[in-house]
């Protein structure tokens, strides 16, 4: 791993990157990002928006380039649902994040985005990595759905390469031979990147699990394992979701999440103090974590 | 699954099973089971097993048999690890865990041991889990490998088939095509047994992640999402150990695992009462997890 | 590699073994094993043999032990399999392999078989390895589902280790992502296991496929590999097969594989000599495709 | 699969296509397509086309954009390369087919390209799909690293989708647990291209193994298999390229790997036609091994 030279610590004692998306700072407090796979319309935007920002989610998801597997498939609303994202962030002060998945659409989607997204199928687009490495915009690069870690880190480092330093890692699951779950969700993989990089890395559970009875315990575990946070599916009515929608949580489901994710963060956040752990300007629970 | 009469709930509101293992009852307690990968000498394993019943370790592990890919590596010391084993739990008072390999070693070795080890490479050892089966003693069946959780159940089927009920599960990770973990630890798979089956189910962070730094996050992970308990390798002395000596921790190291396990215990505990969770017979932190 | 000092040339000019199965002499002339997946019956058994011996398969194949993933599938006919095995031989004159599972059947399967098979599921049971290899017994060792090569040489090293050089490895396909084969055949380990070791190796398309319409493009590949024999399973009438009814050849069927085969080995047989391709004591059409 | 209504057969007694590039006619004849990994200089692309030329190949490969996990390994020499290429084309004859990357580039290398290739790593490049679907120019789509049958013929489908027809499969591969290949070649997939869909299917053998030593029985089993043709990694010195050294073939291997092929295309050819099978416009070959 010593040729990445940016994206890896190669045994220096450098300090961890925090990521700023509008307020919130990612590498530094416990961030929840939240909302709809995909903008469907305005009201389906909107509130699930809402839903989320009342749930204390600290940023909106939603796509309005989707990446599909058929081309028969529903593909995204493209300008429109940019357009319906930056209404959401209007009336709820909540930063967006969306995908971006080809290169000229890079430089005018960032007008839109607090953050761009490359998904697991575009990990590898390298002609996107070095378009978005041009941009003065934060990132968030997902794990290719069958990579390691070192070409993971390798794709960061073209962002990197490329000027800008805002990367954030995602894991979202990897492909096994297991069918239960839609893929399998590589915990390890956060203390890994912890010890080996300097970027800040959260999980991505809905996609990781595509169950909606495993968000929860997975989404525990991974703040436990030291993620600086999670990314979850939400939808205000998941019933009539046009894509993932075994994998939606409802405004109420989303809420208990965010009740049990705050109560962990206050029991072990005492603890750790009590503890007597170094705090250096990091979110208690991945210090207790390490 | 509706095959799998005895392993899966099919939808019945079954109680979940708790195997008692001396005087431990998995499934309802957090179960910590520490001791050496292989027991190498009288000294190596008395010493090991002070350390972890000092730490607060509930069961002791130990091979006196050990599967290994290649035939001229150390594979055990077979009947004189046992009476070792023997002598430690004479002293300890922790119960014993070893792996038996052959169905032929079945009933002498039930004679030594607390609960009996299905190996990862034998999980589809369609013959010993027959014999195992027929005993009566605990079973802890690895995950193998490669397999699926229908496929792991179906294992558990076959024991569960022959007369013998109590079976735990272990999840120990699988083989993928990342190469900085030894193996990935699934630990989606945790409340997917929870979901389908009444059986306990414990995780293995050693050879899951492989890595002395990964043990600890993945432990607290493991307990966020629902186990039932860990099982890790410690040895007295990791430098000397004569396998998987980078996954060894030292009594210290674990010691500062069981203190932070205690804590974070202790802390989740606190609130799930708080949080008037319904608390019927399993221990908080799974409740909490679900 | 160079641990494993009897499986692997590790650069030394080894002469390739050749095993000698009743009066087959594997590693020399391209073989053909052919039988049904199980005993079922004696009219089954004795029917299929018939077919075979009559299209030209030179070696009988057919399970009296049955390693299945549920425990409520068929098991195998056991003794009574093996005695309908022996009333084949008997009959058509061919060799017989047949699978065992439990190092305790060992000894007096053996008594019924010609060559001993080791199934993928029982690759790593590394006492029923020993047990083999104690044997002066040919063995055909499948590959694990999952395994590399090197831990598959290390599998046939267990068995020289013990004594007895009379190994046969036989390709079955590993488990990938593909779902529309049962397994990926990976031919590739063909050449190989050539350059590697000096042991024979065949393929077996049925389990590498699990797919009619696939088995004669996959075993007329095999032998452009350079694979010293194909295994597949024949049924007299598939329809009624108690398991992998779908990859079961019909006399027909197989009767117009062993055409093809043949006729491919004349014609390239012919042009090898042609093309002065220096022999010594291989099949032509191996020795071409290296 | 009934969702792919173009690439798939779905039942249909569809004519194969036949893809015409050049005056090459792939479908109809068995195929090699030869060249370095990327262009490097004048010299080495000329000289590397003149020897596959004089060899017999029917087709120039040769990448001017290189996608490359590192951001720091030679990325190709962009137009420069494709001038070069042009120049290889002039002087031999051989239709030049070459990697395009990025949507923005699709158009001007097409002035460039008898054939645009799709790397392996852009299969679910969505974009750079849809806009080789707009070009009335042939395209050469890898199999993704990962990717399942379903998926690959998927991505096909963007393309016809798009209005494009002339879509050549082109199998290369796919990552394992292996490590002694650099991936595996899955020839199956072969007749089951063939079974599935209409489109034809070539193989590469270089990037499937990544060891020279390989490359010779792959090219035969994947004629044995019924491909349509081979496209295989050629410099004029290997041991002086920039990328994939170990996998390129010098001008002497690979002419004897010609030779080899032609004379199973003679031996086989004769015999196909003494054996009565219908031949309806393919290479007898491939109907000899449907």
């Amino acid at each position: 791993m010593n040729q990445l030279k940016l994206s890896v610590k190669n045994g220096k004692p450098l300090k961890r990157t925090v990521v700023t998306v509008g307020s919130v700072r990612v590498g530094e407090d416990f961030v929840v990002i939240a909302g709809p796979c995909s903008v469907e319309s305005e009201i389906q935007a909107l509130e699930t928006a809402r839903a989320v920002k009342k749930a204390g989610a600290n940023m909106l998801r939603g796509g309005a380039f989707k990446p599909r597997t058929s081309p028969y498939d529903f593909q995204g609303l493209g300008l429109k649902g940019l357009k319906i994202l930056e209404m959401a962030r209007r009336e709820t002060g909540l930063p967006v994040v969306t995908e971006v998945t080809d290169p000229r659409d890079v430089s005018w989607v960032s007008e839109y985005a607090d953050m761009l997204q490359i998904g697991t199928r575009n990990m590898q687009n390298f002609s996107l990595l070095k378009e978005v490495g041009k941009m003065n915009k934060p990132v968030l690069l997902k794990r290719g759905l069958y990579s390691t870690l070192k070409e993971w880190l390798s794709c960061a480092e073209y962002i990197l390469a490329g000027g800008n330093s805002q990367v954030i890692l995602c894991e979202r699951g990897i492909r096994t031979f297991e069918t239960y779950t839609r893929n399998t969700l590589d915990l390890s993989i956060v203390p890994a990147v912890k010890e080996l990089s300097h970027l800040p890395i959260i999980v991505d559970p809905s996609h990781g699990t595509g169950r909606l009875s495993l968000i929860e315990p997975m989404s525990l575990a991974s703040l436990a394992a030291g993620a600086d946070g999670i990314m979850v599916e939400v939808h205000y009515n998941p019933a009539e979701a046009l894509c993932d929608k075994d994998q939606a949580l409802s405004p109420v489901l989303f809420s208990g999440l965010m009740d049990k994710l705050r109560h962990w963060q206050g029991a072990l956040g005492t603890w750790t103090a009590e503890g007597a752990v170094a705090v250096s300007g990091r979110h208690p629970l991945a210090l207790a974590a390490r």
